[in-house]
């Protein structure tokens, strides 16, 4: 079965024939698992075992909604799953909010809500609840999804900023920036062009590879304001000195070229399937040959070090010299996931 | 603290330091709970005792976004612990998405966030995660909310459409259409002013309260397509007959002249603080009684019934006659919820 209407009006939203059968033949059908049912009020998720249980959200706008190497609904799924794994769970259950506008393509909605299937699939995590809005025309960007994820983490295990102590290494599970660029490429504003695939994708694999470090501190993804953000958390979480290395930071070549032509900084882009760790010094280069040696890990790198120094983020640059890294203010990319 | 800007910009979406700003002084400040973590990337719930787990989650629009008897925030809680209560859980973990547009006021923000505060200590739910995305000037609708729980379920617990037999009974907690016509009102777009207040608020005293009859089957609040709609479910999903009775469904006075005057039928009107409760006939009383007893129970009525002959929804008249119930298909109020 599939939906008859080519774009979707008001009426899908309304609670009647036409949400239902939106729901039955597009977002049930792709969504199909054990645990889903449409009927219900609300899912009864199955005895989810011993540990402690993680819960987390998170809002997808990203402008546009298809760009290479991911969509929003693949970002959706990501976004959220690589909140609970750097918390050191294992994502089990998702919900899906979609705010659909007036007039979207049923076709693209149908993309979107496949690639939301398929990531969850490769995460291994099932869509058990949802809700379904649309709104007027002129009052959305096409579609805006919220994720809200339920994981399992092993008793044991305990991260946090504030489990970092001077000295610690930072990691990054591969180069920086990619994501920023391919969407700012795909709205093609500035007339550039580039072949600069998203690194949207689970971080799973790097999370679990450390878990069983017992000098593992702290693992965050580098999403809205990139690893220069993350260091400032850190930074004023802790009270420490972070000190990143601007020579050790990964970052593509083209990634590289179109944010010297625009005045961009890579530090403060957006990641999407990347992970910083917090690492005690004597386990990093463990941590690290752990993370080179999975697919896309060869570009991990450690690039700085918590100190028990001014609370600044200081960036030893290229050149040798080190510099104040100031807090994000203005966006520079807004609207990127 | 309070947030310096009197309007949302862009940056307050970026994930430096304005968004910080707006996260810390005013939503974890107004919604601070122990179990609340802003700098985690996921809250670890702590153990929830033994039961079934129940997940649900629910996106609102409602336009306008403050409205007599209630506003986007109050509904944003009640609408999803209301779906967790019906279920038959006690609602214990919120998470919450915003969608703010740039140039939202900061005061009517902070109200909307005041109501969200409030209404999750009445029900005594915790808001433990959350996120906030900025969307352009012209691509939202001043503010659009999700908001997943999580309740608690004891496990002898068994309710779903089909465990409704032929001959239960079908009661309504309350008077039926106020949200959507008070909400219909404030937008004044008829030039109509009427004195009636949205029913949004909790459901949960009168789900509890059937919790223990052996005889309760299935409990739903009627949103979005009203107590016809939920009809209209039992019909599709058990393939009974569903008779509701006219005159002994409650509608107040000013909501049956307003859907007189613009051609409305209540039924189709969304409530937002009413259950309807399929119960066998021989405890449909006793159910009754119970509903009456609570404060704002004093119009629960017995509606209707399900029968073993053909599966439509049929209404019986005030005036003595019998006509099918069509679904829902065109949608009378859009953006009710």
């Amino acid at each position: 079965m599939t939906l008859q209407d080519t774009h979707i009006s008001l009426a899908h939203g309304n609670g009647g024939r036409y949400m239902r059968e939106l729901i039955e033949s597009l977002f049930a059908r792709l969504l199909k698992n054990p645990n889903l049912d449409i009927q219900a009020d609300a899912a009864r998720l199955p005895e989810l075992g011993n540990g402690d249980l993680l819960f987390t959200t998170d809002g997808f706008t990203v402008q546009p909604l298809e760009f290479p190497g991911g969509d929003i609904g693949s970002l959706a799924v990501h976004g959220t799953t690589n909140d609970l794994a750097v918390s050191g769970a294992i994502p089990k259950y998702l919900s899906l909010n979609a705010f659909i506008e007036e007039g979207f393509e049923v076709a693209q909605l149908e993309r979107i809500v496949k690639s939301i299937a398929d990531a969850a699939s490769a995460v291994d995590v099932h869509v058990v609840a949802g809700d379904t809005k649309v709104v007027r025309r002129g009052e959305g960007g096409g579609i805006y999804l919220a994720t809200t994820g339920i994981g399992l983490r092993e008793g044991r295990i305990n991260l946090g900023m504030g489990m970092i102590r001077p000295g610690d290494k930072l990691l990054v599970s591969g180069p920086v920036g990619d994501h920023g660029i391919a969407v700012m490429l795909a709205r093609e504003e500035f007339g550039l062009r580039g072949d600069v695939k998203s690194d949207a994708g689970s971080v799973l694999p790097f999370t679990q590879a450390l878990l069983d470090l017992p000098g593992l501190r702290f693992m965050r993804d580098p999403t809205r304001g990139g690893v220069a953000t993350v260091a400032h958390e850190i930074c004023r979480a802790t009270g420490l000195q972070v000190r990143l290395d601007q020579a050790a930071i990964p970052v593509r070549d083209p990634v590289n070229s179109v944010c010297e032509m625009l005045g961009y900084d890579p530090l403060f882009l957006a990641c999407k399937g990347r992970v910083v760790a917090a690492v005690a010094a004597d386990q990093a280069d463990v941590a690290l040959g752990r993370w080179e040696n999975l697919p896309g890990g060869d570009m991990a790198a450690l690039i700085g070090e918590t100190r028990q120094e001014d609370p600044y983020v200081i960036l030893e640059t290229d050149l040798g010299g080190a510099r104040i890294l100031e807090e994000l203010e203005d966006d520079p990319l807004p609207r990127i996931c």
